[in-house]
């Protein structure tokens, strides 16, 4: 990490509980390694304080923005004075730009990193067919990245069946080019994308997200569980034959999103 | 620098403007050094929203207190919750305790810097006789650190000789031990120590801040003047052959001072 001095942009990321926090590691190293004098620090902030804090962040002239993490994302878009047309849609924010009028901008950076992640790994989902398990936030927010990328048709399934309907109802009014349906028993066969977006496999004792009886090599496995690296859906796809993409390689190209987003790196082309 | 957590202890020091502040750099080494894992940052907060932000930071739990500096030092003595009696008598905090209650409580850490860093560079006050030119917030400091150190004599100067006096007195009365006097045309011949506490050696261009003629190679010369490191008045005293103490003496023990303070750190004896 660079020094810090007064022409540091400061990034601060709101949390609570606070003290299990680590990704301001691999944010702080990867803003390093893109050269910017910028960092980011974990400020603790309950819920019921979130709004004074964000009165004051938007004087903080230093500041550039912030990181809201549980369970903060949604509670946040209704303190912010303007939300990108992605944190609109996914009715959460996980990055808030401090314009240089003091006005906070929230935008949703999951969809954007998953989609990054996939295509760092040589997945390329145009025209594509993919099966989406679980449809909270995350989920969400990956059911339309891969619509807006260009994928042909998404299955999604939930535990909830509603849940799993809504969010189908919502990806197919808004990208309908991208045929949305309910997952059912041939859609895994049919995959070339299968995504776990649920939280099952951070414990071993988890059971896995779907039956994987009929997952063949031709599918590639993805997964949002960051902890552990290698979760039990990964290692059995990929003791399938099948490409697996690590749930980390959602979150490595964020901060070069977020730092675009809050005006720090302009990226090129 | 440390990793940044949701472990670390946050320090926010508060300045406006901020861009030129780099002290953050020597404190987050020093609180490396004494491995600590606490961080400062600084945060652009202008007087008009010094009220509001305290009111957040008292909310912030991982917050452990707070750097104040230019223009904030007098100001935030009347938004805190209590004041050490050092702060008290200085009028002024430039550091304040997050306490687990959210109370803050500021104090004053110019004096024991200063004296600290007497003491490591060999200079024991007591008993001794010194002169100090300039009465501002650091002249205050050092006035009262030497008194309450032992010093037998102290000889105050200032251009504005109103506020000369009335220091001498306010130190005389909280220190009837050590004589004060304002200074007289024999003050730099008797002085064991000469303290230049004005701003006098920032530019090349000042003049001294006193006149040398009877300066002998007896008195130890120390200096508040942080940039450049070799004023005119050290070098000059240096060409004499006195002893001489950099202005950067008195802020190296301050992060050491300032994290017992908060808490962080437990000094042996």
């Amino acid at each position: 990490m660079a020094d810090i001095t007064g022409a540091t942009s400061i990034l601060l990321m709101l949390a609570d509980p606070v003290s299990h926090i680590r990704g301001t590691i691999l944010i702080n190293d990867a803003l390093a390694a893109l050269g910017l004098d910028a960092v980011i620090v974990p400020i603790h902030v309950t819920p019921t304080d979130l709004e004074t804090f964000l009165a004051s962040a938007r004087r903080m002239q230093n500041v550039a923005g912030l990181g809201i993490t549980i369970p903060h994302k949604i509670a946040a878009c209704v303190l912010v004075d303007e939300l990108t047309p992605v944190a609109r849609r996914m009715g959460a924010t996980n990055f808030v730009r401090r314009n240089a009028d003091g006005t906070l901008t929230g935008t949703n950076t999951d969809g954007a990193g998953f989609m990054e992640g996939l295509r760092v790994n040589g997945f390329d989902a145009t025209g594509k067919r993919a099966l989406l398990v679980g449809t909270g936030g995350v989920g969400r927010a990956i059911a339309f990245g891969l619509a807006e990328a260009g994928l042909a048709r998404l299955d999604v399934m939930n535990r909830d069946r509603g849940k799993a309907e809504a969010l189908a109802t919502e990806v197919q009014a808004a990208f309908p080019s991208c045929r949305v349906d309910l997952a059912d028993a041939s859609s895994l066969k049919a995959a070339d994308l299968l995504v776990n977006g649920t939280s099952l496999g951070m414990k071993t004792s988890d059971p896995l997200p779907l039956e994987l009886a009929s997952l063949t090599d031709r599918t590639t496995v993805a997964e949002v569980v960051v902890q552990p690296a290698m979760t039990r859906l990964l290692s059995d796809a990929a003791a399938r034959g099948c490409p697996i993409i690590a749930g980390a390689e959602m979150l490595k190209p964020q901060p070069a999103i977020v730092a675009e987003f809050f005006g720090l790196l302009r990226r090129d082309g």
